[in-house]
């Protein structure tokens, strides 16, 4: 797409901190990480989040972060590493071109998971489930 | 594996709120859900983590988070979906079989992404990225 910052990075009009590529991927380096070696794995044929994926492009990007997950450790030596993945505006999704973040962690980061707690009204559970069941 | 916690669901020991199932792939309501509708999902085959999983393990279960997060979306009409995994204890992982969080948003939800960040020291970016395309 031609107003979509990743794609341009993509074709090398704006530079990046490439640490993988190969046909259908490629990982760089955030420009503004919650971690060292925090990266961005996206997939090179332009769609918007998680839901407009393709199997093959699904398959490709998560193994590719598997990849990075594993040169990040043997590069860093970290302590664990979180996979995030926002999509859509009211997740966090800024630039509208899936990714898939990399995020190494160590003890003593300071980064902290959510603790919020949703409760289930009386019967709710059991009305979703049926809900998702009955789907296709 | 005999003590681990996921294991025991996939083989009934423990009840759980299914919301898809496969030969390959469970997915079930999280008992500690930060939004409504959090699912886990999560391959049958026990597997420490993100760095021990096969590649087909990978691609059923990302592809199946995908059909949860479609079934969610229909089921739910939410504002938006975070993915999220954490690998190992520093990463907030607290069941070691690898599971994938679906977590359902709405725009006032009030839960936020982290905004710590990581300043590189001069060279260090470069050093890192050497030392990450030069890997195998």
């Amino acid at each position: 797409m031609d107003d979509c910052i990743f794609c341009k990075i993509i074709k090398g009009e704006i530079p990046c901190h490439k640490v993988y590529e190969d046909d259908q991927v490629l990982a760089f380096l955030d420009i503004s990480p919650v971690s060292k070696g925090h990266t961005l794995v996206i997939p090179k044929e332009h769609t918007d989040n998680l839901m407009t994926m393709s199997a093959e492009q699904i398959n490709q990007v998560f193994q590719v972060a598997q990849k990075v997950a594993q040169k990040l450790d043997e590069a860093l030596k970290p302590d664990g590493f979180n996979l995030g993945m926002n999509n859509k505006p009211a997740a966090g999704q800024v630039v509208f071109h899936a990714h898939v973040h990399v995020m190494p962690r160590s003890k003593d980061d300071g980064l902290e998971l959510w603790h919020q707690h949703y409760n289930y009204q009386e019967n709710e559970v059991e009305e979703l489930v049926k809900k998702l069941i009955n789907q296709a």
